[in-house]
């Protein structure tokens, strides 16, 4: 049987959801409390309906019982988040993601078993914030507290290096394991590859190299 | 001379930015016009005040004029964005990132000068709608619309072969740059290396390619 997917509130955050997971064909059933709001997802989801999700009768009939996996994604208003994540786990839907507020909605949400709580303003403004400080990191992947993979802008000193003569791997213990040249990727560079001034190198290491390699070879406006 | 930052408005995206700069030690004057925002950002942030941003005189007095970033992180009223972005502009305030509501205010904020435009929710709806979808990949960074780094969990039909044995690179055209076992990261796999039912492999390569090999060698719940 086909997975049922449920989005509640459909600002931002859950309309990005919603519309994402229809692009990729999935069956959503969309809810929302504002007449807009609905009628915007009416062409998008496979269903966009109105109604208080604090009104339990509501979403029994809405038959949000038998959907698979549901994102409560209420802002603002973190009663009826907390509430409408209650009335899910009494029917038992076997997977309910929420977006949370702040550290005490997260608390309340654990306790009453939310299996996914998620934080996407806090977690963007991190990012955000590192593209901001360095300059030359355009995007990261966190692998864990020490380790991750970094898209970095190569700058002057490495220009018309090659990548043995850079000899990154022994110098700072990090790997390139990719470079960006224009739209061209090149995902398996070899050691007599020359970088370009404006390359961008995919690297995957411990943080603290990445950050001595940055320090090093790479130029900041800071 | 040391770098200013400004962050106008407090909210969940705006105070992660400011609490994220503070942490790396950067200046940053943090700015709300509610009083209990600037009052949970007075011990984080260089300064903390509380004024309209759309008041010029304010901002002025305030020395937005000699702030080297300023980061407009005002969500809802896209009004009092558009008309405090217009202020920094004029002050020639030397870059501007603003956070975007819907495609209407970015085509206005481009317009007028904004240097960076972002929309927290919309991507990270984008992202945790991947990770919903495909429950293997964990989390992803996008090199360009057709490569990724992704990383995934091996599960069983990888389970104690040898990377030479799955012969990856050959049969699908990406490369594992990496594997996580726990909490141990090896970001030199040797060909030897052999896999365990709960390792993440992070894979480098095409987005088909790596489709194809998820389908392939990695179970769905789907
Ligand atoms: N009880 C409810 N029942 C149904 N929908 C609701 C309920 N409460 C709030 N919503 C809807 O949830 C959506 C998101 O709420 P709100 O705008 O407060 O959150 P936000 O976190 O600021 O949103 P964004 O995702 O844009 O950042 C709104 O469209 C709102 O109408
Ligand atoms: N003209 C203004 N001057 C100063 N601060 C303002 C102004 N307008 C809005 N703000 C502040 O900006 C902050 C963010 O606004 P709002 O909550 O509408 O945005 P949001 O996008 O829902 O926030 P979040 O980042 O939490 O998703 C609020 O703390 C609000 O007080
Ligand atoms: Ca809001
Ligand atoms: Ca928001
Ligand atoms: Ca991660
Ligand atoms: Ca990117």
């Amino acid at each position: 049987m086909k997975k049922l997917f449920g989005v509640i509130g459909l600002g931002r955050f859950g309309g990005s959801i919603c519309k994402e997971l229809s692009k990729e064909g999935k069956e959503v059933l969309a809810l929302d409390a504002d007449e807009d709001k609905v009628n915007e997802y009416k062409e998008i989801a496979t269903h966009a309906v109105i109604a208080d999700s604090t009104d339990e009768l509501a979403l029994k009939e809405l038959g949000f019982r038998n959907i698979d996996h549901v994102i409560v994604a209420i802002g603002d208003n973190v009663h009826a988040s907390i509430l409408t994540t209650l009335i899910l786990k009494e029917f038992g839907v076997k997977r309910i993601t929420v977006k949370a507020q702040n550290d005490y909605h997260e608390k309340v949400l654990q306790k009453i078993g939310a299996d996914e709580i998620v934080h996407p303003e806090r977690d963007m403004g991190k990012r955000i914030a590192h593209s901001i400080i360095s300059s030359n990191v355009l995007d990261y992947l966190e692998l864990s507290d020490e380790y991750s993979v970094v898209e970095i802008k190569a700058g002057e000193k490495m220009q018309n290096k090659t990548l043995m003569e850079l000899d990154i791997r022994a110098k700072f213990g990090c790997n390139v394991v990719a470079i960006k040249h224009g739209k061209d990727i090149n995902v398996s560079p070899m050691a007599n590859e020359q970088i370009h001034f404006d390359d961008i190198l995919i690297i995957i290491g411990a943080d603290k190299d990445i950050s001595r390699f940055e320090k090093e070879l790479v130029v900041d406006d800071d």
